[in-house]
This record gives structure tokens, C-alpha cells and sequence, in this order.
């Protein structure tokens, strides 16, 4: 970078981190790689006729689609969500609560904006999604870090490391959970710590960034309560996406929280991008209104199980016995393997040779750790790939146990 | 607001601008209403079905279009750009300085929070686009403000501004311009003024941000070269925009400059929003790779010169004389009416009640001023109604001189 660039950096691009699952985007689609890297849907089933079908919205009503939209986002779109998610939200949300975005990174990034001064503090589970985390860190947002068990964020800690911060004169904000097979950590928080998150968030007067694009992707049990819905105090902002349920290319998503909160991050997103593509929210619109969402559900829901469970085969018949460690997660994307007695930066190396990609741990702890665990991706890689992945990733293990010896 | 939510709220946000143009958007839907304020395209013009046409490309890519795409931008648009913006640029740009975005509005956004810390300051025109100041505003700039004549931006003011305010200790980072058919101005800068403005930034370490979304829509005269295309200093950052020469409701941009700066400002995007959409994308390269955006560009700009033209006839016919001046722009979108014997505040009441919106000119004003001016947006009201638009308004002013006396 030439000097005078150099000099006229901000504060946070001077620290700036890149997202190493965004870096790892060019790697992933390498010839022959095969990949258990970034979280993405599997290709073979997008309902790629289905969308396409939607196309003549954009012959029939073209002249508003093609238009500025409002930045509150389109309006039948808007609409659809109020109705489809009231079950979940327990509640019809009025469109003063609803606001359209740019994937529900963009729902963070204003919340962020709405609420972080440099220096600022934000809760979260000790393993996070690095894209939201590190999003917040390059807004200037420090962390208070909150371990997790399989039913997710020990919430009982949250009360007591808050009060600590704030008689350290830290300033903290909200808290950011992922409460549906949490990405990386695959776990689900419980009903109980949920009814106990709202109200510490409510005790501590916090808002809770409740970010969920696998909730609808379950393999199996029962569907739990949204912290928004259990919410009776407005401190709810709930973030849901089309990526996980219909396609992430189409980068629309919504956020649903209390309406002065909706209005500021609205604001916002005014200057930020204007709208979201009103042409990718017709799509998704024309789309979901001709019954596809609904109908595609069970398809994905059964795909997606299928993958998971020859993912976790794989694991038992390649990787060496006694050595990882997993929880098996009853929904979305992603295994968590930790591995005592290898370091995943290793593993990283040594699988990389063998075309074979995955993330390492470490940049899921905004504070620090993970160094001996990893995530893996169930959804994108097709069955033989694999067998053929985890094959080459248990031999991995087993050269690098040996070299230790 | 709720007590909690208001005491969460970051400095930015209690602080927070919205934009008026935005605000206008839902009085502007209203039916009946005749509107010269967004900086909006005729609809009547969009190219609905050569758009349409492309919609192909989501089945026969749908494969990949669907799927997360690289920050970066959708390679084949990127490749199509640096093609066809190799005149305008000087050469063609390489790949990795170019970042397609979210709208133009996201270069500046980008650029913000790249370089911009709590309370430094950004040169720009005395009287600039609201949409992209008031942004800056939001993430805390501040603003150092150069006065313009029918030539654009008085260049051989910012020396000493900028010496000045480093003086007194302010930190100053970029110079934010719009050189050709100014918003609201209408102005373009002079040659002999890009040169000043390129060497003044090279003399003072300054980034230029060169807002160029009009560059295309001129109606007259010849083509200036770019601030981007004589800048041997790498420090010009190039802004272009679908939004004016196709649609903006694709929401697709896109910047050019030092590939350090596209960098750390793609690094930002990772987590703001991934990437823009990849559907509204790969349908604006499929759109120009098919040859539809120069062909449609002669369509555009007689068609906007016929529109310039019936403003201005209208302005002749229906205003008070002598009360209104304003320079007939080359270009663009926009007249800049000044009114010393109205304020805009008063006239924009009054026009409202006859059902006629526009923008008044105090907003663009981000170190105040312009309360007897106002933004006319000559693209997208009809022709009839512009003519029945302008004559309310001329009523309007005739009523309010009147009740001056």
C-alpha cells in the first residue's frame, strides 16, 4: 500500500481482519478441491427452474422492479414475510418492524452501526460466526465471551461477566446469539436458557441480536420458541435470510425487531446501499408466493439430513478412532470436530495437499482458543466427495499422529 | 424510542441524518402526486424486455448464480467492465481494482469506513449529493466545503482549506466530487480544473472519491477525461453506477482505483454484505454482454435532452421573471433553481398542497445554506406533467411573492 494510502487509513482499517471464509471463496473453487470449507447450500438442489419461472415478474412489472425501491424493501416481499413468519414471531410483525437487507450480515452490520461506538462491547457465544464477529471487530467492537455446552450459550454467566464489565466502565450493548444449530458449534440452546436469555437481556437492559438462518433446516425434534417471541420487552431484533432456504446469490434477508430500532437501522441503510436489489427481492418474492418456499422446505430438510448423516458415517469408518470429538447436530450446516492431540492449523496444512478444505477453530474465538478445533460443512460437498474428503482427511490425522508419535 | 433502546444507541445513530430524498419516496408513490425530486429515471424508458431477455442466464448459470459469489464481484461482469470502461479510464483496469458494489452509494460508504475516523473531514463541493454526505455525516465526518461556479468545484480554494484545518489539527481525508453534471448543481468541471484537482491531491496526500453516475448522460459538448484517467498518483478512487444508464433497481455499481484501497474496501464489504447480489448481477452483465447497454445509451440521452429541454421551455412559459435563475445543464439529471425572493422551504409547502414535490436545497448544504435554492429532477415526471408541474409551481411562487407584498 503506497504511503499516503497508508496514512490516511481510519482507525479500523488500520486493524482491519478479512473474513477467512470469504478469502478461502477463491481456494474453494479450485479445480479438484473439494470443500467443507464456507456454508454453502449444495448446487444440485436449488430450485433453479422455480426461480427462474418467477423471471416474468421482471417483464410484468418491470417499470417499479427496474425503479429505486424504498429502503424499507419491497412491499409485497414485506408482506409475505409478515404472514409466513408468524408463526415463528408469534405475531403478525407490522411493516414497521420488518426491514428488507442485503443478506442478514447487513442486519449486524446496521445493528452495529445503531449501537457501537469504538471500544464497545458485545456478548456472544466463545465460538461465533467470524463473518458477524469479525464484522462487528472491524467496527471497532470488543467481545465478552460466553463458553457453550450442546444446549448452547451458558446464559447464567452472561449476568455476572456484564456487571463485571460495566464496573470496568466498558459500555456493552448487545448480546449475539445464534440460537438454532449454531454456526460453527452445531448446538441448539434450550428452552429453558432461551426463557433466561430474554430476561437477563431484559434484567441487564440489552439487546439481543438473535440470528437465525438455520432454524428452518431441522432434522429432527421439536421446533423451539424464537427469543423474539419470548420477548416481552421490544429488545428482540430477529434476523432471518433467504440463503440457507432458497439461494444465497439472491442476498436478501430481513430483520424484524422493535420498530424505533428498525427505523435507525433503516436510516442507515438510506446512505449505505439505498435498497436492497429490487430486482433480487422480486425474484425472491414472486418465488415464495407461488408456493415454492413452502413446498421446497421438506426437500432441503430431508437433502440436508441425508448429507449429515453420510458426513458423520464417513467420520466413524476414516477418522482415527478416540481422536475427535463431535456432537452430532440436529440441523443446519456444520460438525464441530475438536482433535486433543492435533492442531487444526496443521490439519489444515497436511489436508490442503490432499485438495481437501475445511475452517479452522481459532477465528470462531473472538478472544482467543480453538486452536485444536474445526467446522465442516455437510451441505456443499456431494456424497462421494465426501467419502472421498473425510478418507483423505483421516489419513491427515493419522500421518500427523504418527509424525508426533 | 423506548429508554433502553435510546440508551444503547451508538454516537452516530443519536446523531443520525436521514436523507430527505429517501424520506420523499412514499410521498412520491402518492397517487397523483407529480414529482420532481428523487433523482429517478422514466420508467417509461427502462429497457423492461431487453432486461428480461436475459433471464436465461438464471437457468443455464443457475447453478453458480444462486450460490455465495466472490466479494470481489461476478467475474464476467468485472471483465465486461474493465472493457468497457478502458476509454473513459485510460486503460483497462485490472481485476483486482475493480470491486462491484452495491449501488455507488456503497463506494462512498466503503471509502468511509476505510479512511474516515470520529470527526475528520472530507473536502467536498459546497453544495453535494445529500445522499452520500449525509452518510458520511452519519459515520461521523465532518466536512470542508469548496465553493462552485458554472465550471464546478473552485480547485484553487482547497489548498488552503485543507492547510488550514491541518492547522488547526483536524485530520483530512479524501476530497468527494461529482465532476460531471453535478448533483444538484447540473455544473461539470472544467479540464483545466480536473488537472488542478488531481495535482492539489497529490500536493496535499489526499485521497478523490470521483462520483461519476451522469458521466454517460450528456447531452452536449465533448467528453471530459477523468479525474481517474490523469491521476499518475494512485489516488483517485472512480465511482460508476447502472442506476442512471440502466436501472437502479438492479442495485449494481461498481468501483476502480489503487488496488490497496479496493482491498481493505472489499475486506469491509466481506462483511456487510458478502457480495452484491449475485441474480441482479449476472442479469446486468448478461444485459450488456448482449450488447443492450451501448446500444440503448443514444435512446437515453436524446431522450433526457428532450425532457431537459421541455423543463426548461416550461420554466420559460410558467415562472415569475426575473425571480428564478439557473444554468441549462450539459447533462445529467438535474436543474438547480434559485429563487432570492422565495425561500425553497416556503415554495416546497406550497407546490406540496398543489401536489408537486421537489428537493430543497438547504440538505446539500452539509455546512448549511441554500435556503432560496432546490433540486428540479427533469427525468422522471412525464412530459404533460412536467409542463402542468411547472405551471402550479410558477402559480405558487406568483402566490407567495404576492403575500410578501
Amino acid at each position: 500500500m503506497s504511503d499516503t494510502i497508508q496514512g490516511l487509513l481510519s482507525q479500523s482499517a488500520k486493524g482491519i481482519k478479512p473474513s477467512p471464509i470469504r478469502e478461502m471463496f477463491h481456494l474453494i473453487r479450485k479445480p479438484g478441491m473439494i470443500s467443507f470449507a464456507g456454508g454453502m447450500p449444495d448446487p444440485d438442489i436449488f430450485p433453479v427452474e422455480q426461480f427462474h419461472q418467477g423471471a416474468d415478474i421482471l417483464l410484468e412489472e418491470g417499470r417499479d422492479i427496474l425503479q429505486y425501491g424504498v429502503t424499507e424493501g419491497y412491499t409485497p416481499l414485506k408482506e409475505f414475510l409478515s404472514r409466513w413468519t408468524a408463526p415463528k414471531m408469534g405475531r403478525e410483525p407490522s411493516m414497521d418492524e420488518i426491514l428488507i437487507t442485503s443478506g442478514s450480515s447487513q442486519v449486524a452490520d446496521l445493528l452495529t452501526r445503531a449501537t457501537v461506538d469504538r471500544g464497545d462491547y458485545v456478548v456472544c457465544e466463545e465460538t461465533s460466526f467470524l463473518g458477524n464477529t469479525i464484522n462487528m471487530y472491524n467496527q471497532g467492537a470488543n467481545f465478552l465471551t460466553i463458553p457453550c455446552d450442546e444446549n448452547g450459550m451458558l446464559v447464567e454467566k452472561i449476568s455476572n461477566a456484564v456487571d463485571q464489565a460495566r464496573a470496568e466502565g466498558k459500555k456493552v450493548k448487545f448480546i449475539y446469539t445464534i440460537p438454532n444449530f449454531h454456526n460453527p458449534l452445531g448446538c441448539t440452546l434450550s428452552l429453558e436458557r432461551r426463557k433466561e436469555l430474554v430476561a437477563v437481556a431484559k434484567d441487564k437492559e440489552l439487546l439481543i441480536l438473535e440470528d437465525d438462518p438455520y432454524g428452518c433446516v431441522r432434522f429432527e425434534g421439536d421446533e423451539l420458541p424464537t427469543l423474539y417471541s419470548l420477548d416481552d420487552a421490544g429488545l428482540v431484533l430477529y434476523a432471518g435470510s433467504f440463503s440457507k432456504i432458497l439461494a444465497p446469490g439472491t442476498r436478501v434477508a430481513w430483520a424484524i425487531g422493535p420498530k424505533d430500532l428498525i427505523r435507525t437501522m433503516t436510516i442507515f441503510k438510506q446512505g449505505v446501499d439505498t435498497c436492497t436489489s429490487v430486482v433480487a427481492q422480486a425474484l425472491v418474492y414472486k418465488y415464495c408466493q407461488s408456493g415454492n418456499l413452502d413446498a421446497f422446505l421438506p426437500k432441503i430438510v430431508s437433502h440436508y439430513r441425508a448429507k449429515r448423516d453420510a458426513m458423520e458415517a464417513a467420520f466413524s469408518k476414516y477418522l482415527p478412532k478416540g481422536e475427535v470429538q463431535y456432537v452430532t447436530p440436529k440441523g443446519g450446516f456444520f460438525y464441530w470436530l475438536t482433535t486433543p492431540n492435533i492442531r487444526a492449523e496443521d490439519l489444515f496444512q497436511r489436508c490442503l495437499e490432499k485438495k481437501v478444505a475445511f475452517v479452522c477453530g481459532a477465528p470462531f474465538f473472538p478472544n482467543g482458543g480453538g486452536e485444536h478445533s474445526f467446522r465442516m460443512c455437510f451441505t456443499f460437498a456431494s456424497p462421494e466427495e465426501t467419502d472421498r474428503g473425510i478418507k483423505a482427511m483421516g489419513e491427515a490425522m493419522k500421518e500427523l499422529l504418527a509424525e508426533k508419535g
